[in-house]
């Protein structure tokens, strides 16, 4: 029930878990670092994936399918690859009863298995480019745990593409970053960043890594997706060529991008409430509910008026009828709350006497009363509103809670305080980079795009020497 | 190129193994026993999971996700589950760097896992039924593989449901096993024999096992799909129990039921020849292919010509217009053939003066020849066509290859034979069953529904005994 979840102002963290438990979304399995996606979180997590799928496959994306274990060998082809996964991996040593000759580990990526394959398949720049996208799980083996943010096992799509040139690599890897900006703006109502990594936060192998990045309502920061260019680092680690239009033989080149169930839980983090789960209606499993409020002398008018409304309400909207007799109202009200239905629609007595009914924003609490007549355009327009105010808040958030300085102790009381994100000239040292991560927990999230023209004549915050870029710093999940 | 296909009179494993390879449905991967499920594999089992998706929603069921990994004790908590399933599993003993404390198991099914999460969310028959379809991976070693038919890992789905009382558990059993039947007749065209397995043949860990029998072009039998009435033994097994209406404490009943990727195998062997994949129109990823005939002088116009044809099909007709330069018509033709698309739509310039098109049948070979204006109709019409007609002209096969026997000896020489299935008296020993298994590496498929019925008076054929079911005997996938 509602009323036991912890509020965010007393703890964030636990504010989450019980969002995540008690709207049962996920549960603790019983292997350490796993959990369950139960069926309320995994239907929104369906709804991502048809979103994304629908977008990979206009961008020329078909999916595919590869093995979930992985020759130990193979992951020793990248030497960076293999440094930053595989103390990571899950080993597997005995199959059918019998000692391997050779471990297998479960992908914690695909790329070694995947390019493995496309040296068969590519020959010539015919065969390109390749444009292969897998929904599966992978697993990391991870120390600290937390349920759909970071979890051993999770689910993800993974896009591996392969291209006769670095330039198309690069447009690719960056259509896809768009892709994925798209989504988590357009969709989940999350506003992000866009930008490069910096070296230390570069995906294992990659040439350059580009995230999308949030801000959560503790002011922290959530990475929830990446697109890599990968070079021809693959290639030449599985020794992957092709015929180029002109005769040469060439290395191809390539791309990895992802998001995961790690979603979930930027969903929760960025909208909901103390009351629980805010879900933007594009991905709420269910947009409306309708809860007929009656006694026993009006059951049957007020349970036919109801019936009469819900039956004009449009199929593309997604409605539930609750007229479950076990609960009242007021206990409904809480749990379609509690549950992130964007839009709850009243019918009491009252209303079936003046022709009428109420709709109670979930997102604010807001509620209108509106004829008969006008329920099913009323509840499409505010779903759109919903939508759209959404992310004006989380945007207007983000914007009050990010920080230009350019004074270092300034920068840690910040980062130290109340947080959020601050933007800063750097000099690209990595060791810069480390003494603000030691001083204050945050590290950077992004360089944006041209972030280097603005950097021009400015000063490192941390080194004082002359700045190189302008980055995004914060602490993050 | 469909020429390379090794024909089915030849040798129908190399037919087969071509299918896969040459259409591009799957690849070995270089872990022994697991494959790759290629773009044009993976599109069939979209379309596949798109359809039984909508009808395990449509029965009240939702979908969720459980971990891959299972701690070792838990299989073992089942007594004939763990000695079903332990001697296929791949064994975890490592995870981030270290030795684990308890080995974990890759999940060759989901039961155990399943049911040691349900014993924390059921309490009441409130809670109950509790239907769950899981999308999942699994992993069984397998010493003998074949591409979708028998991998170490294969894609499936297992819905897993909870219910107050055996009768409700057992109602569950059956109508999902009728969901089976209406998919693989409605949309993958087979025919399929339904009924229960015999003990040996039984889940480890069931009651009953039920399951749909598909009969391969080599009269060989495939198991499409099972569903298992478990009884109480999970609940038992994992202690979970619920309070019913009246008080009582009691154990939980349940079903298991699932389908996996060796649909796809099975969908492939049931329909295609010696030019490649036939596939019913209803999962064909493509269902109509347009391929424009020209020379250099009339280029033009026949291709807007064909595109304006290409414009009046409606948009629910999955169509590809193959105006590829690089390739001539009679290589598009056969390509296409291959990877069996439905239906071909040729336009040459004497169908561009005739205002015409001419339609070619992929199952039959057919051409007709049609007018322009009827071009969007007459596609529709022809796949409905095509559709029925692949699964009469399945049933038509199965109907002559299947023989009901009472002489042992004709029984033998049937199946060490041609093959099909054999109808025969059965008195429900295992020992003769085992017998016949010896004689003619043939196995019960399916005692079908009400058989006992018409076993009366009759006399076991290996034993002759009184006989106590009507068996459907088959060499089997």
């Amino acid at each position: 029930m509602a009323e036991s979840i912890t509020p965010r102002s007393q703890d964030y963290s636990e504010w989450y878990v019980d969002i995540v438990l008690k709207a049962q979304l996920a549960d603790y399995s019983p292997v350490k670092g796993t959990m369950v996606i139960r069926p309320r979180g995994y239907a929104l997590w369906e709804r991502m994936q048809s979103a994304l799928d629908a977008m990979f496959k206009e961008t020329g994306h078909q999916n595919a399918y590869f093995p979930l274990l992985i020759p130990e060998s193979f992951l020793q082809k990248e030497a960076e690859h293999v440094e930053g996964f595989a103390p990571e991996c899950a080993v597997v040593t005995h199959g059918g009863g019998e000692k391997l000759d050779e471990p297998l580990v479960i992908r914690p990526t695909s790329e070694t298995i995947i390019w493995s394959m496309y040296k068969k398949w590519i020959q010539s720049y015919r065969d390109l480019p390749l444009l292969i996208n897998q929904w599966a799980n992978v697993l990391r083996w991870e120390k600290r745990t937390r349920l759909f943010l970071r979890t051993t096992e999770f689910l993800w799509q993974e896009g591996h593409t392969a291209h006769a040139s670095a330039e198309e690599a690069r447009e690719e890897t960056l259509r896809m970053l768009e892709v994925y900006r798209r989504f988590a703006e357009e969709y989940m109502a999350i506003p992000v960043l866009t930008g490069a990594k910096s070296e230390s936060e570069k995906f294992a192998g990659a040439i350059d890594t580009y995230a999308i990045e949030a801000m959560m309502q503790d002011r922290k920061a959530l990475q929830a997706g990446t697109s890599h260019f990968l070079g021809q680092n693959f290639a030449k680690a599985f020794d992957v060529t092709f015929q180029s239009a002109d005769g040469q033989l060439e290395h191809v080149w390539a791309t990895s991008w992802g998001v995961s169930t790690r979603l979930i839980g930027a969903l929760i983090m960025a909208h909901s409430d103390d009351n629980g789960l805010v879900v933007p209606p594009k991905l709420a499993p269910t947009q409306a509910v309708i809860v007929p409020i009656y006694k026993n002398d009006n059951k049957a008018e007020v349970l036919e008026y109801a019936a009469r409304i819900r039956g004009e309400l449009p199929d593309s909207i997604r409605c539930v009828f609750d007229d479950d007799e076990n609960n009242s109202p007021g206990w409904k009200f809480a749990e379609w709350e509690l549950v992130g239905v964007p839009v709850r629609i009243e019918i009491g007595p009252r209303d079936m006497e003046k022709g009428q009914a109420v709709l109670v924003r979930r997102d604010t609490g807001e509620k209108t009363t509106v004829a008969a007549r006008e329920v099913a355009s009323r509840v499409g327009a505010l779903l759109e509103e919903i939508q759209a105010s959404l992310f004006e808040r989380a945007k207007a958030f983000r914007d009050e809670n990010t920080h230009e300085i350019d004074d270092y102790e300034q920068m840690k009381t910040v980062l130290n305080g109340d947080g959020g994100f601050v933007i800063a000239p750097w000099d690209g040292d990595p060791a810069g980079e480390a003494r603000i991560k030691e001083d204050t927990k945050a590290t950077i999230r992004v360089l944006p795009f041209g972030n280097e023209d603005r950097a021009s004549g400015k000063r490192c915050i941390v080194s004082g020497n002359p700045a190189k870029h302008i980055a995004v710093f914060a602490r993050a999940y």
